[in-house]
């Protein structure tokens, strides 16, 4: 049997009892013949706490030190998990970002991972060790440690998967799979067997938190299988691949949504390409900046990161004529192989006209359709169009992709 | 104005506010013209919390694992106490030990440092930064994260001063300086304002917990001044160099008081010299290990340390004919120049006979004489011998060294 990478996310790592859980869960593969490799967030709420310490001390930390300081979140939770790997008479060894070879460019906090040195990781692999490698973090070429922005283990796994030419990368959670709607809006919402690289990167971007969109992007690229899977207990999970599922009736595979938007509205006195791109470098999703005409644009941010924008406003007051904002959206996303399909356009905007819910505009990629609507019709409308293409029953509908390709 | 090392332990950094408290304090030294390198130890009782939580997975946490643990805690503080010095508009970089070149040999939990590479710390020196290394930490040639044991942190601060040639190194703690006694046990016990590196290392050695005996050692072999002083207020503190203080009339320094001890006297059924070093490798205190005979051995360990020698015993049973463990001891020394001096032992006898307490005997060192009595005496003999040896007057009878050799 092959080479897995496995990530555990910080709810499954959050005690010292998940933890030990954790790496029962890995003995029990390790006695069916897997190799490991395992990517491990903090634990818990520990980068939270990290960084809520940071900011009583100052309101904008130094990236480098922010980076030295969360780094340490995830060499704790892989200390210990080796510990209670070793408890299971399991051979395991843990390392940093730096001593796994993870290279990133040089810039704090969001850097990017542009190479692995794997001879550390496999080295120990071919000694049967399973490797527990902090996610999250690497290291530049001049030693400086660097984090790779939140959500950044899923990347780490990723990257790691298709560094070491593993068989597939488990991402291990909270939730069972990728749902068909978040369950917490769409009460029958269920996990879908499987899904495509495409979809699954449309629904990351348009406001699904079971994965990153960098980590789908990364594992797309390099044609990783993925299984997003719950780290409690034995369920399948969510397979994640370049094969789309034969589907009979249903061209949908879910719902996605971006809550508590707000809606910028910008008349500027001349258009300067690099104010367009700092201003609109907060949207929420870098697709849905709509230019109306040269010198109007309109774009979608999160409620948080209306004071960065107003900051930046004043930084550019000469180029701003006039602001709006408009608060309290949501963009609702119905994403599926063929969502650009007219058919599928249509059903959105009959379906929202049938529930007297206004959608100011449906925007359409290849694989969604989005439409921008208030946020008090966000459970109203997203159950609607979960019914409306048959997505609680979808689980018959669905062909099982019975094997990895 | 030179290069100072400044080390701040964990005390002095045990929450935000001490360690914004400990940024004023350098950020005054840097306005003062002084280059910086800081050393620091984990946040209060950080390396006891990380501790407990490997035991609660395993009793016996892999001590390689136990490094890439406890080597967090100083890098949270490290990171964090620059982000204060940034406050105060201090250019400040924080390192790691791997960061900061601390080569160690390839040994965990206790590892020496061999060698400092330290064109990183100086590069940064020389660029007007204060430099924050994370103590107690370092790495092997081979990437390994290593620790140098506990009191680490002030032997990675004397080692470094030794390797970048500072002017001096202080000891920020929360004390205020080298006492000539424990105020816990004697309450007229005062701060030393001088000492020379060959009584404090007998002072340290025989029980006084202000500084690590390695660092003592480390800081007389390289004639590294050191002060003890409290990061908490401005006082002088405790100078230690190589020159001893002229004094007119006081030939004693301190007294020093290893307590809650067991007295093991072993005897062997034949003499071999691995099973002898074994065995008396668990001694409190090296020196006083006494070979009574081929066949009989007696030294003294910490209460804590019984099982571990239990441990042994089972290991070397046919080695071992008899042993007894004598319960409840103290070893109480008399620390001076020339504590040999038969007047002084003569004293200390003395004064034991008249308070009626047993001492079971008195080993002499060139700077010390020591006595094992009863726990319950500790208090009483202490107390009589600080007040013969006129350690509570003693301020105005020592001669201020006014000036660092």
């Amino acid at each position: 049997m092959g080479l897995l990478v496995q990530k555990f996310g910080g709810s499954s790592l959050k005690s010292i009892e998940r933890i030990q859980r954790a790496a029962k869960r890995i003995a029990q593969e390790v006695d069916e013949g897997h190799q490991l490799v395992i990517v491990v967030s903090a634990m818990g709420d520990t980068t939270d706490h990290l960084t809520d310490m940071a900011k009583t001390i100052t309101p904008f930390p130094h990236p480098r030190e922010m980076d030295q300081l969360l780094a340490t979140g995830e060499q704790v939770s892989m200390a210990l998990l080796c510990m209670a790997l070793h408890q299971h008479g399991v051979k395991a060894v843990s390392l940093t970002g730096w001593q796994a070879g993870i290279i990133t460019e040089d810039v704090h906090t969001e850097a990017d991972i542009v190479e692995v040195q794997q001879e550390k990781i496999l080295s120990h692999v071919e000694k049967g060790r399973v490797v527990v490698v902090a996610g999250f973090q690497g290291v530049t070429g001049d030693g400086e440690v660097t984090t790779i922005g939140r959500g950044g283990s899923d990347t780490t796994a990723v990257v790691l998967a298709a560094a070491l030419g593993a068989e597939r990368c488990d991402i291990l959670t909270d939730v069972d799979g990728v749902y068909t709607a978040d369950p917490r809006i769409v009460p029958h919402a269920r996990p879908l067997p499987h899904i495509c690289y495409d979809e699954m990167l449309a629904l990351s971007r348009l406001g699904a938190h079971v994965l990153h969109p960098r980590a789908v992007a990364c594992a797309m690229q390099n044609r990783v299988p993925l299984i997003v899977r719950s780290s409690f207990h034995e369920a399948d999970g969510t397979r994640i691949t370049e094969t789309r599922a034969t589907r009979s009736a249903i061209p949908v595979s879910g719902i996605a949504c971006m809550e508590h938007l707000v809606n910028v509205t910008l008349a500027l006195t001349k258009r300067e390409p690099t104010v367009v791109n700092r201003l609109t470098a907060v949207a929420a999703h870098s697709s849905l900046v709509r230019d109306k005409g040269t010198r109007e644009l309109s774009f979608l941010i999160k409620r948080e990161h209306v004071p960065k924008l107003s900051a930046m406003l004043s930084e550019f007051k000469g180029s701003v004529e006039r602001v709006d904002y408009e608060y309290d959206k949501a963009l609702l996303s119905v994403v599926g192989a063929e969502a650009d399909n007219p058919d599928i356009v249509s059903t959105v905007e009959e379906q929202l006209h049938r529930a007297s819910i206004k959608g100011k505009s449906v925007t359409t990629s290849r694989h969604s359709v989005s439409c921008l609507i208030c946020q008090e019709d966000v459970m109203k409308a997203a159950n609607a169009l979960h019914q409306a293409f048959d997505l609680d029953k979808a689980k018959e509908a669905v062909l099982q992709v019975s094997q990895f390709q």
